[in-house]
């Protein structure tokens, strides 16, 4: 069911107040056009310091001020399908009393896009010239991101020095991400019926080398400009056997290899290759290239000072690597709790989206 | 199709005329009545030594002439499916010139069940009383067996000191038969999003080390009533895995353990259960007992000397163990080449045919 009521937006009470609205806008992946409707006409009501370009249900509005460094600062206006939590509703958590706002998308990502929008509108003049970009599809396929699409079409608008995601991290810095590469691992032998074995040679049982291997590998902890990534080489799948009679002839294991992202994926695919170079083949089925935090950039250290706290890195895979591939340094920073996210509970407390807000706007403000 | 024009078997010309006769009455598993009805007419007009009991398609004829001993002999009357290879051809080999007969039915086994009844007709006064069993659906599901259902209407017919069993040896005696068993040995993990491997369990590399443990191990070897049996202990099926993001929860290795006829198969399971001990359940899938030869048993002696040459272990599972299961003991003699059984180019040697007519006749006509 797409909605087709059109929605207005009023920013005037607060980035917590933006957050319901938002939340309160059904946009689910695929349909994001009245949402993107609402942006589109807040910003051309209230933000005349911006240039406001529109790609299908994607926004992109830009400062032009000439200064010398330029801030892409991100967020998807999508949600996974709504399950009975829209509208909001207001809570308040048992333990602490603290007040949440409870419902689809509070989480994954309207807080975080309801900061950036309610400093886009305010801020004609901030310290660096800022690249705000709210983009359709996050939550489906890859190849359908209307950030990878608005990129392909319209590279000039996205040059920027470092770039802010606003995926949920509890309103501290994650930085950057790991790479993910799958392999096929293919062991062989020779068919035999089971009451003869000897005549064969067991794929399975050659695939026990491969497992053990697995099984006593450490995974690498990587210190990337700071931050420590933990990797993870994986088995997902395995397959063999003919019948309950005959020696099996082949067997098939899929492993999942979390790099990263001081390697590039070429590097990764050497490394996984070299690692099964027992096996008969190994095949590269997918990968994504990590995303490298960035954080010893002296923008993004004045970020990290603005944010406080200890930048972590992030764990999961997340559009920052679409700017790191771009060479454009780039962390997540947003408020919510990541583990939330999906859920059909997710909640976020509203204290903590007016922490984000007040440390994007004084990063943004002071000189620095 | 079903064959129901009446065939007449003329055993005048020999055991070789005779496989050719039976060869051509096609006798696939399902249509064996003809072939049924033309042995028991022949027996009928021939052989009033015998008494004669029929139990579907299976045919018990024995003499009743108060021997100390008693043998069963048995062959089974279907085949696999034709395959445009019935009737029978004349062949020689083009290498030794033997003459052969070639076509479906010729190994697997006509020519055994030929000399059988070539003897059955003409011995009116062995030295062991004799009961020879003609049976059908051999080839197909062991439900259907006809010489397990007419043992469990009239066992009494089928008690006996020693069983040959006509499958194709090449003429050898081929004792007993090792027993057979399937088990799934489950691996259990603990699911978690594979860019967060540390706070999983993968079950497919815990199944590393039942693999490694099975590639190890070395399968006994073991002698029993004089004869060497092979064992086997392989996987022979491996599945696992959830997504190509998720670390798997379980995984499951079907094993089969083929095991030496000293063991029972309760023994076996608990030999299994053990070896497969780290894992997290060893659930036995089915399991068929083997046969010990009974080599040392006077009688047994006796043929193996009429026979000549050396004896060896069936590796393959035979209906000897059914015999086996009754505390008979019973081996395998028949003209022909296991390994042509079920092919489309099945031959057997005209001389094989004889030497396994002349072996049986002289046992069964000497005393001993």
């Amino acid at each position: 069911m797409k909605s087709s009521r059109a929605h207005s937006i009023d920013p005037a009470s607060g980035p917590a107040d933006l957050t319901r609205q938002l939340c309160n806008i059904p946009s689910v992946s695929g349909d994001e056009q009245a949402i993107a409707d609402a942006v589109e006409a807040v910003l051309a009501a209230r933000a005349p310091h911006l240039r406001v370009v529109r790609d299908g249900d994607t926004i992109i509005a830009r400062t032009e001020l000439g200064r010398a460094r330029r801030v892409a600062i991100a967020g998807h206006l999508d949600t996974v399908p709504i399950n009975d939590n829209v509208p909001v509703r207001e809570m308040r958590d048992p333990d602490t009393g603290e007040e949440l706002i409870w419902g689809r998308g509070t989480v994954d990502m309207k807080a975080g896009v309801a900061v950036q929008l309610a400093l886009a509108l305010e801020l004609d003049a901030p310290v660096h010239d800022v690249t705000w970009i709210w983009y359709d599809h996050e939550e489906v396929a890859s190849d359908l991101s209307g950030l990878g699409r608005a990129l392909r079409n319209s590279p000039e608008l996205f040059e920027a020095d470092f770039a802010i995601l606003g995926e949920p991290t509890n309103g501290r810095i994650e930085g950057g991400c790991n790479g993910t590469l799958r392999a096929r691992v293919t062991l062989r032998g020779k068919r035999a019926h089971s009451a003869r074995s000897w005549m064969g040679v067991n794929a399975i049982h050659r695939a026990g080398m491969v497992l053990a291997g697995l099984s006593e590998y450490e995974p690498a902890r990587v210190v990337v400009d700071g931050l420590e990534f933990r990797e993870g080489l994986n088995a997902v799948r395995i397959e063999g056997g003919v019948a309950g009679n005959v020696i099996p002839d082949l067997c098939v294991i899929e492993v999942n290899y979390r790099f990263a992202p001081n390697k590039s994926v070429e590097q990764a695919a050497d490394f996984v290759r070299d690692f099964f170079r027992d096996a008969d083949a190994v095949d590269i089925v997918d990968a994504a290239p990590g995303a490298r935090p960035g954080l010893d950039a002296p923008i993004a250290q004045a970020f990290s000072a603005a944010v406080g706290g200890e930048p972590s890195a992030k764990v999961g895979w997340t559009d920052v690597s679409r700017f790191s591939a771009l060479g454009i340094p780039a962390v997540n920073f947003g408020p919510g709790d990541p583990l939330l996210a999906h859920a059909d509970d997710e909640r976020v407390p509203v204290a903590q989206i007016e922490a984000s807000w007040r440390a994007l706007r004084e990063w943004l403000r002071v000189n620095n």
